[in-house]
């Protein structure tokens, strides 16, 4: 449960998939089965929790696992996957991150392959293949969705799920890009706000709701994974801002500090710019938000969270946020044992999880 | 038939549909709703010519009018003019155009936005949240296609159609950007390739075919349409291209050159490049694709494009693929008659248009 085949057999979905379907836009020109390709080397390089999450809780809602094992929830994964490469492809376009999953991200790819080829401005080709190529990948998950092979009135409610909610994610990624460019410390809701909009509702109540949705189980059923995904995935994206404070890049395959680099408000910088002194602040204001980073700005910037016990604090409001998700799994009656005990693993693997 | 008043009668299904999603938005944050309010503005500029596509290829295929006048047809209309405007608000970013439609392009918009706010980096911003703002737009239409009332065989059928062409669309358009950053010119049938699937079959057989679709005709109707439009959309484009050369800003809505200044591979330009003498070659190459360009560089171009006969040349080719679309039109005997006839009249008006 959880395990690594899972994200593999997703991948290979995923890869037969994108196979298939760069089949037919080699008809249009090669940039479809270039993109296809990278999109595959792209998933390898995932975790595939979102697509696991589909999978797992369509089985354990008791979806009929079929010849393959997982129905169609398994390409259901697939597309979850695929919009999420979509949104990273263009989150790094924004975020100026020339590496994701521990390889180049997708507009740096481009970028090398203009200047190898002598084009024009080969970084702003670069930056709009890169845009291109997410927007491809958003109209292959759709296409996925669209011929799911299931029952019609479940096929609404997943496509009408599938929609609201990542048109939601897509308003919340303006709010980030938003926090990020303001020169001020923004209010602790907001910060909350786009943990449970940005994150949680979309890596977990989604992918839990849309396997439950595909196994066919009715609106109350949803609506507790609902709950139990907004506050599983705002401890979640907790432990990422710590990863991308004090994690390094071979650990979490992407620059080290690029969340400071880039001036995101976490829970972390908010709880630190609270605490620091006019002297701290200062030395705070200059580093926050610096594209020329320097590794003794960034170590700079770990110390004063640890001196100032902004650690703790964050570790405290995690416990809480873990008492309360463990209260809502318990209590959630319909669904079955072993779905909350998957549930209780995962939320214990989460608190504990280095990568 | 294909009067302003269907254009408005779009746009007001599009306005009351996106103020009913920016209501659902308002939970994540206000950015929702700002998108949404400047999609309406954005659409009020536009001519909604793919949208009344599919309303009139509705209701001359026999739609049930309902009571609205178009059935589901406007919904599926306006979703489609929403996903044309996430196109062009991505275009815009990686064109640099910075007006479209008499206005300010989205992503100048927030560039002007960052700067009244005092944001960090104003012109990234701008680009960032026009990436976000072109993404939430082809979700909010995935999001009316899925919740479109209509049979569930019909509305599967519906579904593939869009997003297998609007996939294909996405890929075309990487070609284009690439044709635009090569520093040689492109071969004919790439040119052509291009015009195909960029704009004809997306622009006119998407459009045509869905409205058939959704009126429940049978896949032999759908397959006519198809090869209408690809000729219809060819000559469209190619129409286009003389706009864009010869246009001024006030009559095209954005700044009069800008293929020449992207160094757009158009047919224009290609034929131009095959008559051109090496004298003219040197100024051609030191024009097309330069950022800067000046008026008396783009009229230098307009003078030789006449001098050489490309004008006259380029004419001949569009009379030449008026008289195949007649011919595929006049053919299709499984279109009612006046479905025929607004084909046709729709042929003449795009041969004699002037915007």
């Amino acid at each position: 449960m959880m395990t690594a085949d899972n994200a593999n057999r997703i991948v290979s979905v995923l890869e037969k998939t994108l196979t298939d379907l760069a089949r037919d836009l080699r008809e249009v020109n090669p940039w479809g089965e270039d993109v296809c390709r990278r999109l595959i080397a792209f998933s390898r390089g995932g975790k595939m929790l979102r697509g696991r999450l589909v999978v797992e809780s369509y089985l354990l809602s008791g979806g009929d696992p079929g010849p393959g094992g997982e129905g169609e929830a398994a390409r259901a994964a697939a597309a979850l996957e695929l919009i999420h490469a979509a949104f990273l492809i263009h989150d790094d376009i924004m975020d100026q991150d020339s590496s994701r999953r521990g390889a180049p991200a997708l507009f740096a790819q481009y970028q090398q392959l203009g200047r190898e080829q002598g084009l024009h401005a080969p970084g702003h080709f670069g930056h709009s293949m890169g845009i291109c190529a997410g927007d491809v990948a958003l109209f292959l998950a759709f296409r996925i969705l669209s011929s799911l092979k299931t029952a019609a009135d479940i096929h609404q409610r997943l496509l009408s799920l599938f929609t609201r909610e990542t048109s939601r994610v897509a308003v919340a990624q303006m709010q980030d890009v938003y926090h990020g460019a303001r020169p001020d410390m923004v209010a602790e809701e907001e910060i909350f706000s786009l943990y449970l909009h940005k994150t949680a509702r979309y890596t977990f109540s989604l992918p839990l709701m849309a396997g439950s949705v595909l196994a066919g189980r009715p609106a109350e059923v949803t609506a507790a994974l609902e709950k139990i995904g907004e506050t599983l995935g705002i401890i979640f994206q907790i432990k990422d801002d710590e990863l991308g404070l004090f994690g390094s890049e071979a650990r979490i395959g992407k620059p080290a500090g690029s969340d400071v680099r880039e001036g995101k408000k976490t829970l972390y910088h908010y709880i630190l710019w609270q605490r620091a002194d006019a002297g701290q602040k200062k030395m705070l204001s200059g580093v926050l938000g610096k594209q020329e980073l320097a590794a003794s700005e960034l170590a700079a910037v770990r110390r004063l969270v640890d001196k100032l016990g902004v650690r703790k604090e964050v570790a405290d409001r995690v416990e809480s946020l873990a008492g309360e998700t463990r209260k809502r799994i318990r209590s959630a009656a319909s669904l079955p044992a072993p779905f909350r005990a998957m549930l209780l693993e995962f939320l214990d693997y989460n608190l504990g999880r280095g990568k």
